[in-house]
C-alpha cells in the first residue's frame, strides 16, 4: 500500500542513508583504508600510469583496452568531439547571464536535438549516445568557459588527448606536458565514486528506459546544488582568505569558536585521508611553486593545523581541498569549478548508467504519509478562513 | 563503509522496493480502497468542485485558498505566464526533429537563463521559481504542440483559466464548457500521485539545494522514459488497432496468447479501479459521442473482456486507458501526450520538492560492490589480450 500511515511505524530512511539501491563491478570506495579503485585498478596506479580516454574506457567495458580498442575508442572520442554550430549558438546566448552549470545543463539536454536515435532506448543505441556525450563534454565546459571569461571559443584540436584538448578549448593555449599531466590526473580521480547524488539522479532517470541524455541531464542538475558539487570553491576561497601560513591559527580558531564549517575538510565515506587528495597535493604544491608558493604553503599550515586538531576524529583534507587550488592556477575561473567535475565524472555517470539498465529495475521507493486522512469536506471559498 | 561487500550479504532493494524515502502531507494513495486525495480532499470532490489553479494552491500551501489568495494566486500564475521571445525562438528551432519532451526538458532548463535568482536555493526563491516554473508550464507545452503541430505559436490569453488557455494555446481555439471542464479535470487528476519516479527525481536533485529548475529539469527528465510516461499514448494505440468492438475478444485473446502487455490495465499500487480512470472514462464516453463513438465502444468492450478475465486478480482500467482517448478526442497529438502530463504534474513537483527541502537531506544510498576487488596490476598496452 502507497504512503500507508499505520500503528507498527515502519522506518522511514531520510536521505536513503544506509540503503543498498543497486550492485555494482564499476567503482569501490574503501573509507576505512582510504582507497579508491575502479574495476578493481587502484586509483593511484590509474593516476600515475593512464589517462583520461583508458579510465573511460575501463569504467565502460570492464577491462583496459588492447592497442586495438584503445585506438578505435580514442577515435572515436576525436570524431564526435566536435559541436553543431547552432550549439556553440546557445551557448553564447547565456554568456553573462547564467551558471554555468545551467549553460551545461541546458547544452546537455539540447544535445539531443541533433540525434535522431534520441529517444531510443535499447542498450546499442544507449551506448552510442553515452561515447557522443563523453566526446562532447569537454567541448561544450570548454565553450562555456570561454564565453563566461568573454573570449573567443576555441574548438577542438583532434590531435590532442582528451584532457589536453580540455585544457586547450577552455584556456584558449596548449598545456604544457606537466599541465596536460594534471587536467588528465584531476579529471580521472573524479571520474566515479561511488552512488554519490549525481549518479543516483541519472540511475533514477534512466530506470524509466530514458534516454541517456535525460540521464546525463539529471545528473548535471542534481550536481548543481552546492550540498554536491562547488565545495571546492568554497574551500579555495577559504585558503584566499587565511592568505598567509602566519593568519592560519587565527583565523580557523575563530571559524571553529563560531562553529563554521571548515571546507575541503571530513568526507562522508574517508575518515582518513581522501586517496584524490593526496595526488592533487602534490600537484597543488608543484603548480602554485611557478605562480603563488604563499598559497600552497597557507593550505598546508591549515591541515596541519585541521589534522592536529581533528584528525584523531577521521577528520582530513578531502579532494576539494586541493583541486580548487590546481584549477585556479592552471587558470581556470571558480565558476567553472563544478562543470570541470562533471567533464570527470561523465564517464561514471554512463558507465554506471549503462550497467543499471543491464539489468534494469525502475526506482520507486514510497513516501510515509503523515497528513491530513480525510475525507474533508470541500467548503465554497466564501467560507474559507 | 561504501560499497561494501561483506559475508553477511547485506540486503540490495532493488529499484527501492518498499523503502519509505520520505514522509509527506501532501497526497495519499490507498490501492486497497481505491482512493486518491491531496491534503486530505478526495480526488472525486476536487474534480468536481475544484479547479486546477485552486488545487495547485492546495497541494503547495496545503489548505484551499481563501478569496484573497485565490485571487493573488491566479493573478501570479497569470502575470507569470508569458515567455520571453528567445525562448519561443527555442522551442521553433526543434520544430520537427526532437520528441516533445526532449523540447520540453531543453526549455524548463533554459527558462533559469531568465531568472537572475536561478542560483538561490533559499526557500523564498525557491518557492518563487515553483510558482514562474507552474505558470509557464502551459505556454511552454502548448507552443511545442504548435510547433509540433506545424502551427503557429499562440500566445497566452489572460482572461482565461489555467486548463482553457492551456487548451487554447495548444489548439489554437478557445474550448467550449465541457471540454473547459475536461482539461481541467484531466490535469488535476494528474497533478500528484504519491512517490513516482519522476517525483522522486526532482527531490533527489533538490535535495542537493539545486535551484528549483534543475529539480523540474530531472523530473521532466525521467518523466520521458516509457516506463513512466507514455502508457497511455500505448493504450490509445491497442484501441485504435482493436477498431471495433466485435475484434476486441479476438485481439486480446491473441495478445494474451502470446504473453504481451495490455496497456492501460493494472497498476503497481491500485487493485481495484483506478479512481481517476473512473473519472475519465465518463469523459471519453461524453467526448467520443460526437466524433467516435465506435472508439468508445471498442474501449469498453476490452475494458469487459479485461475485468471479467483479470478482475478478480486485481486488474482493471488504469489512468492510461482513458486519458490518450480524451486528449486525442480533444485534438491533441499522440506525442504531446507525456507532456500533458507533465503540465499537470508540475504542481505535485514543486508542492513536494518545497516540502522536502524544509527538513532536507541529501538523497544518497550506496551501491554493493560486487566487482574485482584487486588491487590488479596494470599492465602496459602490448601485454593486453
Amino acid at each position: 500500500m502507497e504512503n500507508s500511515n499505520n500503528s507498527n511505524e515502519p522506518v522511514v530512511y531520510r536521505g536513503l542513508e544506509g540503503i543498498l539501491a543497486a550492485e555494482t563491478k564499476i567503482g569501490f570506495v574503501d573509507g576505512q583504508e582510504g582507497r579508491l579503485s575502479y574495476r578493481g585498478y587502484d586509483i593511484n596506479t590509474l593516476a600515475e600510469q593512464s589517462n583520461y580516454e583508458e579510465v573511460s574506457y575501463l569504467l565502460i567495458y570492464g577491462h583496459l583496452p588492447n592497442e586495438k580498442e584503445y585506438k578505435e575508442y580514442v577515435e572515436k572520442l576525436r570524431n564526435e568531439s566536435d559541436l553543431p554550430d547552432e550549439l556553440y549558438e546557445i551557448i553564447k546566448k547565456q554568456a553573462g547571464r547564467t551558471h554555468p552549470m545551467t549553460s551545461l545543463r541546458t547544452a546537455i539536454s539540447y544535445l539531443a536535438t541533433f540525434d535522431k536515435k534520441e529517444s531510443e532506448s535499447d542498450f546499442a543505441s544507449q551506448e552510442e549516445m553515452a561515447i557522443k556525450i563523453i566526446a562532447k563534454m569537454p567541448t561544450i565546459v570548454g565553450a562555456i568557459h570561454r564565453v563566461y571569461t568573454g573570449q573567443e571559443i576555441v574548438k577542438p584540436d583532434k590531435n590532442l588527448s582528451y584532457a589536453a584538448n580540455f585544457f586547450y578549448m577552455s584556456l584558449g593555449r596548449k598545456p604544457d606536458p606537466m599541465e596536460s599531466k594534471m587536467m588528465d590526473t584531476a579529471l580521472i580521480i573524479h571520474a566515479d565514486h561511488g552512488m554519490n547524488a549525481s549518479t543516483f539522479s541519472a540511475l533514477v532517470t534512466i530506470s524509466t528506459m530514458a534516454d541517456m541524455y535525460s540521464a546525463i541531464t539529471s545528473a548535471v542538475s542534481t550536481l548543481k546544488g552546492p550540498l554536491h558539487g562547488g565545495a571546492n570553491e568554497r574551500a579555495l576561497k577559504l585558503i584566499q582568505t587565511v592568505g598567509t601560513p602566519e593568519n592560519a591559527e587565527k583565523v580557523l580558531s575563530e571559524m571553529i569558536e563560531r562553529k563554521e564549517k571548515i571546507m575541503g575538510f571530513g568526507h562522508r565515506v574517508y575518515k582518513v585521508y581522501d586517496p584524490r587528495a593526496k595526488i592533487l597535493k602534490q600537484y597543488a604544491q608543484y603548480i602554485t611553486e611557478r605562480n603563488n608558493k604563499n598559497l600552497y604553503l597557507t593550505a598546508n599550515k591549515i591541515e596541519e593545523l585541521m589534522i592536529n586538531r581533528f584528525g584523531s576524529k577521521g577528520i582530513f583534507p578531502n579532494v576539494d581541498f586541493y583541486s580548487g587550488m590546481v584549477y585556479s592556477a592552471l587558470g581556470f575561473k571558480t565558476e567553472i569549478f563544478t562543470p570541470i567535475f562533471a567533464v570527470g565524472r561523465i564517464s561514471g555517470w554512463v558507465a554506471r548508467s549503462l550497467e543499471y539498465i543491464q539489468d534494469n529495475k525502475l526506482f520507486r521507493p514510497k513516501a510515509k504519509y503523515v497528513g491530513e486522512k480525510g475525507p474533508l469536506k470541500y467548503k465554497p471559498m466564501n467560507e474559507r478562513e
